[in-house]
């Protein structure tokens, strides 16, 4: 069933991330990927940037991560489905702080080659638009402590 | 056909947006619509919701508005499909000062009731994470101005 693979494919995506294997990550997406990625810039495309954001990304950590897939919907049609969740990350940060946030993610698949592939994804936290902030401390329950 | 159909659902959006139509750009949601807006809270869901969402954001704004949908993807299979773009959004806010940037805009669309309706939506900029920064002065050949 579509949306049983679909889903499987996210669970692979979460526990790569975890384990910090990029070359496992980077399995789940479309060559050519469009990004509408958590940090600048507005917008890439291809697997080589989509590669140099998840260094970056693990740069930034010092060790473990974790990632937990929430609030997770998914709907399958034909050669095409798309995913919503909130994702909770965690981990130590490389300058010793520690890090916890939810990520609103968005991954938009296509079937090809006989694989459910995402070619395009959004990742985002809300702003705050008049202050410039980005709003880190935000939880599924409201502001977190 | 049914990409055109999408692409003329994303056209009277945006018409609906520049005229500060807010019943017009309702008619574009389903009804149990879960949203990732561009301000808090993290996820929000159904048409309620939304209106306020749109209420507040034009409240913002003193008077017309400008909505450029630009590199516009559409893909769709069966009953679903979803559809990319930066918009660039320009106006006077309340205050006096002049508001321009770009959204990075996702909206996943299901055949409902014989029309293409938003059954998720992401908006957002990108995030500098450790400055705590929402970056609103990004455009797609780099940062503005």
């Amino acid at each position: 069933m579509s949306e049983a693979a679909v889903r499987q494919r996210i669970e692979d995506w979460a526990k790569a991330f975890r384990a910090r294997d990029i070359d496992a990550i980077l399995s789940v997406y479309a060559p050519g990927i469009v990004s509408f990625d958590i940090g600048p810039p507005l917008r890439y495309a291809g697997a080589d940037d989509k590669r140099r954001a998840w260094k970056a990304a693990f740069a930034a950590y010092a060790g473990s991560i974790e990632c937990l897939v929430t609030e997770l919907n998914v709907a399958t049609d034909g050669e095409l489905a798309f995913a919503h969740s909130l994702n909770h990350v965690k981990g130590t940060l490389s300058g010793g702080d520690t890090s916890d946030l939810w990520l609103r993610w968005t991954a938009c698949f296509r079937h090809i080659d006989d694989e459910w592939q995402i070619v395009h994804d959004h990742v985002s936290v809300p702003a705050d638009l008049q202050q410039g902030t980005a709003l880190e401390d935000l939880a599924p329950w409201g502001a977190s402590a």
